[in-house]
């Protein structure tokens, strides 16, 4: 087992390393060579709104100032200091409930960590079994855990009431939180301006007709059923094909304009080879050869856009179907219209960007037969990652790999070395098995055939919860333990067992206090910089890209990491509320997480909009805008929130909230079963009505809160028609609507133009707090610094 | 242990019993003195459609045709004839519903049966391990029981692959059975004519508003709402002063009445005394005195009635809403309408007769509290009736007896008392603790405050299917289990339980054997007649009756079966699907319980119907009426089905799907926990897809059927608003809606008009099918034996 002295060593070694990346990023942060990264606007203005540049303006490109260096913090309160409204307004409503998730961690442990130390420390230190106990391994820390209480004896009172008041704590914070965010999102839809989803609902399986086609079919069916309120709707097109050919058509302009700047450039015609990305063949003209593979392009995409059109079997049995109003499609959403409550199943459309197209001609009993094989697989996924982990995780333990590797002995005798490899070793195994895991459940979650990127991040979110909760939860506990104890335990008769293990429950604090180091500390604060895309970019951007599009596209922010971030963060709130009644030292560990990881995405999440752009862009500034741009993706992705695909107003907030009480809800029973081992009687039942009360109130919550994150009131709605029918009576909703639902493959012709007009922002029609879907420096319209400018 | 001879002589003499109950049935029935009670229509119109009456009409009083006697069984075949649209149409959909629970059970279990008798029972008796292992006490039963298969047999593969079958069995009746109940659901409601809660809503929780009075507030949030769609609403009083009040009032007017028909009779004033039931106190003219006491009341009422419209405190906050169109009701029932989720809460509105009218004022908050106070509440009833049943059940043992009344001894040794005492005693325990349960149920489902009697009966029976479930079938195996053996398993290591506990559940066999018979058998068939209640009603009638009435209700149905009955039902197909695979031979007994009743059932259903009397009311008809009103009344209670309270369309129907899947679950789990003590290596684990294959059906079929039973589909209300606008465009619908959902101690006043005018038969508003609260012979206006005459 780990000593007091491997943590201490671990730690320093983990702060260290998290001080120095912050000491980095610091630094560079107040360089003028890169203030035109950090802080583009400001410059330009002349506003001189931090101080830790005020007297930085010295040299062109280093801070001689010492002053700032030794401020180099105070971004901290800074970021604290930007309220709430205003964030939501520059970075989304689901960054801000993202990082409240950290906040609310905050507020449950803070409390939890204080009484802790005031009641149950005192108490466990007085106890002395684990001191008498010669044959069990222990380590210093378990001197503070409820390991060390003596069995039978009355300080289990202690650990029995306070479990009571970290629950009905845990209930006020969480039932708070969930009031807040239900406000916060009741506010955010009610602010929020005309959008397309507001009008539209999406309609699936959509039965067959033999003398229609499904146009018709829809169209007739909601002027019969919806005769006063129907508008309009967008047939969805199977263009799987089509998309290809696009995808292709694109890759071959994207040479074109290449030799073609080439061509300008050097006024010497480039050549070609025909082969695989130009590498052999015959040799042609560069620019010819292109212009002729476009045109044979264009020429079968026409084709095929005309067959998807055409083509009834091109058309999947869906539909967004439009309505005059909002009410009447808040109506429709949430209303069954057919006797057969698997056809015509209607549901609110999600954001036209966060649709996911591939999903929609699924039937119904192929949906449920689908969802069943994603929980058999998940179900195997997760069994079978126990053994690698099991088996590598017995290597990680120092004894282990004496015994498997006889001849590092002399290494691992230094004291130092052993320290490093007890700290970090078994943090870094799981970490490189989860590495694998996101897109596999991402990929598991698309066969379950959910309609809207939102959807699909949520339903990974909760895969991996699960795998976590089994695997690097439960699987180190129970596993590590039963590998360590095996022969112990075949050897005990059977009753023992549940007594063994919990006593190995509190042990394990010290393998998940490394963890919490390895992965919460030293991860976020590496996150900060996010070395590794910057390296790629600035790699990709030297060799790889030929044109403005290319490094457009080489800063794309890439994957999604809400599904991976939130079920982490659980994590660490299972873990908290698990050994607070248990072994309280773990809670500073897991308060120093969430409170840097707060801090800091909390300042990403504001100086990211904050630094933004506006539209301008002459030559320089472009590239600026570019370079930024990268910056800014980067730290996004370290706000781990900023997902710029869709705005989903925090609609997951309700599985945050359940996942807490999940892990409220092992803790009590893992609690449960310890003290029935402790030898106090029928003492131990006295916790029994905590498991109740949990379930009560997370029953109690979903009723109260969860419909407020699914549907759309009818009085919101109604309010926001009737305003808007004073204001712009005159409006034609039916062209607005027109294209908003239309498969993206069918806008491509014009992707340059939508991405670089920004005709987003043109557009007063769309909301200006969305974030679009590409470089969208619209977001800008509504900030205050541009604002005032 | 009870031995072959036991249960033969408990099977005949229950047989026996059931056939005398029939037989007393049939005789009765074919009599001429009765015959007026059971035919009354077919006598006066000369019909001769009933052949075991046709020469039955020499005799006045006896019946002597001996014709008759022989074929007294006929009645089967001819209640099996009926097609179920007709019965439908008599019975309504919930009493056919019923009736189909008996029939999921025999299409499951009769080729259960027919499968297991071949597959299982050879290779179960072939086995010999209970004659070898002496030291265990079994019965000739359980040779052909699972028990006897000797461990680490191949033979067990037989039972798993079996297990498959019948799962995938049951799955297809349980799918096949919620499809036809969805699709007749679904006609019933279409084929439905106008009621007021078609066009109605129920709104609970609306918030106060310091400027209006509910009634406006309510008017205003929907004219802003729905504006379209709003027609007219229903507060809510609080009238239980008043109530009680004109209940008061009505038991004086009795009295009142029957004085003055004494005065009539014997022209002398009759005298009472002041104090209780005019028992002592001073002696003073009756009819003067109960005039002066009625007018009292008559002023108070008037008073409190004032009181109780003026008042905003006896204002309950909800209300009736009513809109224009059906498809507007539809809408407003599915949807949110206010941010807040627990404000403005709307529900489809029961039928004005289900309303169940206490529950309305209470608050979100002190519901949720009133759900946890509740479960606690059952967990702990649940919990504390075991201790009583295993106490009765292990005085129940003769041995038990023999040691606790030793001077009983000798009268135990006589083998027919001892089987009889065997056979009969622990059924009949249970039976005695089940009678006082409905009651205590039904108040806690109204502590939860459901607002429809027929919600309020679905909860009852959930909870005494739970109730079913823990004591009667887990606290039958294990505690009965237990208590043999205590000392066994004090002894044993606790891995040999899950053996003993396997072992004893097969064995368990024969006490669920003997259950079945008393409380299956006999019971239906002791139910056919419901002597006590038909005593009860004569005793009444002749001491207590003052007036007509006193007389008419006398003769109320009084408490629904449903609660009762369901989980009984649910309580037999859990012993067959469990016992399927283990012990084979219980399998008949289910078969032939079910078969019974369902025969019984159905013919009740048909003839009740089929022999209601018209409108017409001369003095000696309509006591006829009476009588037979009485006999019908006492069959429908027989049916258990039959609830003239309300007609909810099958709306139970999901909650019974989930039952047997509950037990098909348990059943599974308790196969694979006693192959798992079978020594047969991990074979076992080939029966773990099972469980979870049950559940996806489960989550399929509820996705696939169940809003079916919870939601209006737009569509059928927009066919129904259609063809009434086509067909009445004229119509008043406001005048229709404005009483029908009044409180009915407002209605009070006509009671006795609404009772004995059969206004709704007059009323071509109000469905034909519906059957009335009280004496409603309009079900006949639609029967076809009333259409030709």
């Amino acid at each position: 087992m780990a000593s007091l002295r491997d943590i201490v060593t671990s730690a320093s070694i983990n702060l260290l390393s998290a001080f120095g990346f912050l000491m980095a990023f610091a630094i560079l942060r107040i360089q003028p060579f890169n203030d035109r990264v950090y802080f583009p606007r400001w410059y330009k203005k002349g506003t001189r709104s931090s101080p830790t540049r005020s007297g930085a303006y010295a040299s062109k490109f280093v801070n001689l100032d010492c002053r700032t260096y030794l401020n180099f913090l105070n971004w901290m309160p800074a970021a604290l200091r930007m309220p709430e409204p205003e964030l939501i307004d520059h970075a989304g409503l689901d960054s801000v409930a993202y990082i409240r998730i950290y906040l609310l961690g905050l507020k449950i442990f803070v409390p939890l960590a204080v009484l802790s130390f005031m009641v149950l420390v005192p108490v466990n230190w007085i106890g002395d079994t684990l001191e008498r106990a010669k044959d069990l391994n222990f380590s210093d820390i378990d001197k503070l855990s409820i390991s060390n209480v003596p069995d039978g004896s009355k300080g289990f009172w202690a650990h029995i009431v306070m479990s009571y008041v970290f629950s009905f704590w845990t209930f006020y914070v969480l039932y708070s939180e969930y009031k807040v965010l239900a406000t916060m999102r009741a506010d955010y839809l009610a602010s929020e301006t005309r959008r397309p989803d507001q009008f539209t609902v999406l309609v699936r399986n959509i039965p067959p007709d033999p003398d229609e086609s499904v146009s018709e079919h829809v169209q007739h069916f909601f002027c019969v059923n919806h005769p006063d309120h129907y508008l309009t709707h967008q047939i969805v097109y199977n263009a799987n094909k089509l998309a290809s050919l696009v995808s292709k058509k694109r890759d071959l302009q994207n040479w074109y304009i290449y030799y073609q700047n080439k061509f300008e450039r050097t006024s010497k015609r480039p050549l070609t080879k025909t082969g695989f990305m130009g590498l052999w063949g015959t040799q042609v003209d560069a620019i010819d050869h292109y212009t002729s593979q476009i045109q044979k392009l264009n020429e079968e995409e026409a084709v095929e856009r005309e067959r998807v059109k055409k083509d009834p079997d091109a058309i999947v049995p869906a539909a967004f179907v439009s309505f005059k109003s909002r009410w009447a499609a808040a109506v429709c959403a949430q209303t069954q219209l057919c006797r057969n409550p698997t056809l015509w199943l209607t549901e609110w459309a999600p954001e036209p960007r966060d649709v996911y197209w591939d999903n929609f001609a699924i039937p119904y009993f192929e949906l449920t037969i689908r969802r069943l094989i994603t929980a058999v697989a998940l179900f195997f996924l997760i069994f079978f990652f126990m053994i690698p982990i099991a088996f590598v995780q017995s290597l990680a333990n120092i004894e282990g790999i004496q015994k498997v590797f006889p001849f590092l002995k002399p290494l691992i005798r230094i004291e130092s070395v052993k320290s490093v490899i007890q700290g970090f070793l078994p943090g870094i195994v799981l970490k490189i098995f989860l590495a694998v895991l996101p897109q596999i459940l991402m990929t598991m979650s698309k066969i379950e055939g959910y309609p809207s990127i939102s959807a699909l991040d949520r339903k990974s979110a909760a895969k991996y919860h699960m795998f976590i909760l089994v695997n690097i939860f439960l699987g180190s506990i129970i596993t590590g333990s039963a590998l360590q104890q095996l022969k112990t335990f075949i050897d005990l008769p059977p009753t023992e067992i549940p007594k063994t293990i919990g006593v190995y429950i509190p042990m394990k604090a010290n393998f998940f206090i490394t963890y919490i180091m390895v992965d919460g500390w030293a991860g976020v604060a590496a996150e900060i910089l996010r070395l590794v895309p910057l390296v790629l970019f600035h790699l990709k951007n030297t060799f790889l890209v030929k044109t403005e599009q290319d490094r457009y596209e080489a800063m794309e922010p890439g994957s999604i990491d809400f599904p991976v971030g939130e079920p982490r963060i659980q994590l660490y709130i299972l873990l908290g509320l698990v050994y607070a009644p248990i072994t309280p030292f773990l809670l500073p560990f897991i308060i120093i997480f969430l409170a840097f990881a707060y801090v800091v995405f909390r300042n990403q999440c504001k100086s990211t909009f904050m630094s933004r752009y506006g539209s301008e862009s002459d030559k320089f500034d472009y590239f600026l805008l570019l370079l930024e741009r990268n910056v800014v993706v980067c730290l996004c992705k370290v706000i781990n929130v900023y997902d710029p695909n869709y705005e989903s107003a925090a609609a997951f907030w309700p599985d945050v909230h359940k996942r807490v009480v999940i892990g409220l809800f092992i803790s009590q029973l893992l609690l449960l079963g310890l003290l029935s081992t402790k030898k106090i009687g029928r003492n131990h039942f006295a916790l029994l009505p905590l498991p109740v009360l949990t379930i009560w109130f997370f029953m109690y919550c979903k009723g109260r809160f969860e419909s407020g994150f699914i549907r759309f009131p009818l009085q919101e709605a109604m309010v926001k028609d009737t305003l808007e029918r004073a204001t712009e009576p005159q409006f034609n909703l039916k062209a607005y609507l027109k294209d908003a639902y239309m498969h993206p493959v069918f806008k491509s012709s014009d992707v340059e133009k939508s991405d670089f007009t920004f005709e987003e922002e043109k557009s007063p029609l769309v909301a200006t707090t969305r974030v679009a879907t590409k470089l969208s420096p619209d977001v800008n319209s509504s900030s205050p610094v541009q604002s005032d400018a």
